[in-house]
């Protein structure tokens, strides 16, 4: 009888331990990620998985939009040539060369509430971040690097993914395994905060 | 000594439980936010504490901004009459009347990289969301009405708020305890996303 009491407690510390490293790997705190992420520019080459890139693109599909217009779309990239063929005619995207994956959020202004351009952007916008913090949540890096408002690098990136004239590609957001030690910045600044008036 | 280990079990199972509540209440999943988030309008009235203002501010000024310029501040608001001063001359904020505080992201074209209003626009927006997000892990409700690009909106905020001739508020963002049964909207389609090429 004892003898049974001992290993149900044996194993009921062995269950919980199990339970709660499983919980560890799947939550990731919303503020710790919100304050975890870092523009990551230095990865290892290993590639992105299409499922966590799956995940990211829903993430950022989640983000508001003005009257739930969604004017955005996404282009996701795993194919090594292609990811060398954006690097090639963009200033600040060497890390590109390195990254597993790609995704161009865009939008267009056609589709965005009252047709206007600064909807499509700011909508846009928020799934990019959405899409930063979900690449933080699964440890994985990630850097917006900028396509708009620059028209070389956007024509660029429009030849290279033939995207259509009407659409804005907003940024370029390399993706990959961390291979540095990329740190977050502290940008909190309580003069930036005016309470209840300026 | 087998009394002791059936306690020991017990008070071992107690324990667990408690610690497992403790982080259930802390830590929230970043996915299940991301996911979670919706446009809350209906609120209780209830005071929204400067310590969640806190943290809520916290979360977007850890948002990225272009070359790390921030360009952004933020007005805080938990005055009842700043707030109905505010949705008096807002077309779409009734919602303030309830709400238990508001916060308005404001951004400086002047701060910005290469002075460019739409970095401004777009590093201020992605704080935006982050604020959105850290709403929703604090089981807030909040809503972004737009000010910007409305220049008889952001007139009123201006005058309302003595916020200065050269900085731009892009939206109010009502903050409040949830009064209905707002629901996030499931916006995921998979015709948004182009692989490798559009």
């Amino acid at each position: 009888m004892m003898k049974r009491i001992v290993i149900t407690f044996f194993m009921c510390l062995l269950m919980a331990g199990l339970v709660y490293a499983k919980e560890d790997v799947k939550m990731k705190d919303t503020f710790s990620v919100i304050h975890a992420r870092k523009s990551v520019r230095n990865f290892t080459g290993a590639t992105v998985s299409k499922s966590d890139l799956d995940k990211i693109l829903k993430a950022g599909m989640a983000a508001p939009t003005a009257v739930n217009m969604q004017p955005w779309s996404f282009v996701a990239i795993t194919e090594r040539k292609i990811l060398d063929d954006l690097d090639a005619g963009l200033p600040y995207a060497k890390m590109l060369t390195k990254a597993g994956a790609a995704i161009i959020v865009c939008t267009e202004p056609d589709k965005a509430y009252e047709k206007s351009k600064d909807m499509a952007i700011i909508d846009a916008a928020l799934a990019g971040e959405n899409i930063l913090l979900a690449i933080e949540a699964l440890d994985l890096g990630g850097v917006w690097t900028a396509a708009y408002p620059y028209p070389d690098r956007m024509k660029h990136v429009k030849t290279v993914l033939k995207i259509p004239e009407e659409v804005i590609p907003l940024n370029v957001i390399a993706i990959g395994v961390l291979a540095g030690q990329d740190k977050p910045k502290d940008k909190y600044k309580k003069e930036n905060i005016h309470w209840e008036k300026w």
